[in-house]
């Protein structure tokens, strides 16, 4: 067998598999789900309905639509097992531990038993985390055991509703569907093909996302957003963002949420997300946050023609609806799940087990010697 | 950028970085562990010492390894959130699944804050693994709260100890080290390429470990040893054995624990694991499994030209041991973490985020239809 070198690490350019899931800076188009252009699928439907086709293959008519959220509607209650589980995890936990931590344990309670339940384990992992993860951030920081179920039509409206304990208004729903619409699938990313080598193996579903989660948890991956928010949020106005910048790039210190590893001239998702901001900052009645935010955005292309990517204007949007910056990234799995369990859907239908090689670096071959002569 | 096409799927022949801890396959050594071969290490030193020389670098002196043994026996205790996370494991469930949260749940109660503590991490999973499994086993089997912390000099021994609530003699305490020994380490396998691609994001060591179990739960991947045991606990006698496999070759069904992706020739941990399953026969008293196991390993290879695989003996000496079934794969885990972590501590430390692209095979650009037109 004779090993191919990279042409770079990281598997970079380099083919593992097939997909018809998504695609990422083909030319034309800059993201597409299933064929359909992320603009076109934002401005036109909810993310139940691009949950649904990414999962099932095709955007749903009325009366699948609404069968599939009267599905999610009622997988939103969390067993009793897990309830007490989550209630064991600390306030000063990783939101992201606590995802994965929600998700495996629910692997115990709801096994998996055969790859003919994969769907529903997939609508069953969309409808409760939300849950899983406010019923956490709720218990561990205000003390209350709230009722996951609510009647919310959309994930988004019910995301929010769970964490504020009260209904959003129409603003702050349609804006957290249109992110989860963003979020939902990005072709190969780390996180995604952690589940499909997982898959690979013909593991489980829970199995597969759980270790999806904890690749997405890592900063070079999913972060992204909560760091952007690290850096706006001490921004006074325009100038102190200016300022802010240049110092950081004349002492050349890494700024998250520009640029992406695919996309050359722009993210798509990006126009869509401060669009959104916008509007929120408008809402919400000042908007400093969103002033300084496209300071930044003018400042990171005039010197380094870097254009902000999906989760620079993310930062100061989930701020606006009053969203704790702890919990940006496991929003960002509760989306991401939809390409994750289509991507291990994918996996299973045509798998052959994922199973590199590797350059060897190491010591020549030598003898073990006595203890005593180390 | 152009996407390289592979010769095979699967990532098969392909490699995916450079490693100094393990050679597979390599002309002229079988397996070797940082240059020492498998043989050699499984001969003269202990899983300790392995595992030292696996996650450390070389061999320990004595000093060194009176002072590792020492912190692994002083961390075999477990939180008691994670015991009441596991006692709320139903007995039902997957043991990896158990393992899987085993392992993230610890995450959230002792997380690597930074990667200056992941040594210690590693030690602490090596030292709490078995506790994890056998106290779950335990509760949801027999309803007992077991002690997890013994003054069991070795893992192997502990862990015996643990789930049969008494020391155990000197032979099964010495098959249970080389048992852990021949399954530390073994080059880019999907679970610790599972790891691997985590670590690339420079997620935490708890979510790299809980990815990688979640991995090796996979039937193509951890659970042979288990399918062996299933196949030959039935078998009368030789005879029989024959008749079986007989039947299976004609039916053309997967028989597991033979043959390997990358060895041709033989697993050259099926000797030494062989060895130890017949001593284990003598000592039992009932040499059944293991002439049944040999009558197939003949069987396999007048027909197929396959080989037994490192899990094939395992099953019939882990049944000697007293081991169900269900905890072959768990143990697998508590001596590979050791393969895993290092891998882990290897990608940060020349790391670029494992991010490869995919052939489209999707639907062309189409345009969002409204509802009521689909």
């Amino acid at each position: 067998m004779v090993d191919k070198k990279l042409s770079g690490a990281g598997l970079r350019g380099q083919s593992a598999g097939e997909t018809a899931l998504s695609t990422v800076g083909k030319s034309g188009s800059g993201l597409t789900y299933r064929g359909y252009d992320l603009k076109d699928l934002a401005d036109n439907v909810s993310f139940e309905e691009v949950a649904y086709l990414i999962l099932k293959g095709e955007l749903p008519n009325q009366a699948q639509l609404d069968e599939y959220i009267a599905k999610i509607k009622a997988n939103r209650g969390l067993p009793q097992a897990l309830k007490e589980v989550l209630e064991r995890i600390p306030a000063s936990a990783h939101p992201m531990d606590v995802m994965r931590t929600g998700c495996s344990m629910l692997g115990n309670l709801e096994m998996e038993n055969s790859f003919d339940e994969q769907g529903d384990v997939a609508d069953r992992l969309l409808a409760a985390f939300p849950s899983i993860i406010c019923y956490w951030y709720r218990y561990s920081h205000d003390g209350v055991r709230i009722e996951t179920e609510t009647d919310d039509e959309h994930i988004g409206a019910h995301f929010l509703h769970l964490l504020h304990g009260k209904k959003p208004s129409e603003l702050h729903a349609k804006v957290m569907d249109s992110s989860l619409i963003l979020y939902a699938e990005h072709e190969f990313n780390a996180s995604t093909f952690t589940a499909r080598v997982c898959a690979s193996t013909l593991s489980d579903m829970h199995s597969c996302i759980t270790g999806a989660i904890g690749s997405l948890r890592g900063p070079l991956h999913g972060g992204a957003n909560e760091a952007a928010m690290e850096l706006i949020e001490d921004m006074k106005d325009e100038q102190h963002a200016r300022d802010t910048l240049m110092g950081m790039l004349e002492r050349k210190e890494k700024i998250m949420g520009f640029g992406h590893a695919i996309y050359r001239e722009s993210d798509p998702r990006n126009a869509i997300i401060k669009g959104w901001s916008a509007k929120l900052a408008d809402d919400f009645g000042d908007d400093r946050l969103y002033k300084v935010s496209v300071e930044c955005e003018s400042v990171m292309w005039e010197q380094k023609k870097l254009f902000c990517n999906a989760d620079f204007f993310h930062a100061s949007a989930y701020h606006y609806m009053g969203i704790p910056t702890k919990l940006f990234t496991p929003i960002f799995v509760c989306s991401r799940l939809t390409g994750w369990a289509a991507h291990v859907m994918e996996q299973r239908s045509n798998n052959r087990i994922i199973r590199p090689s590797a350059d060897y670096v190491g010591e020549e071959p030598r003898a073990v010697k006595p203890i005593a002569e180390r």
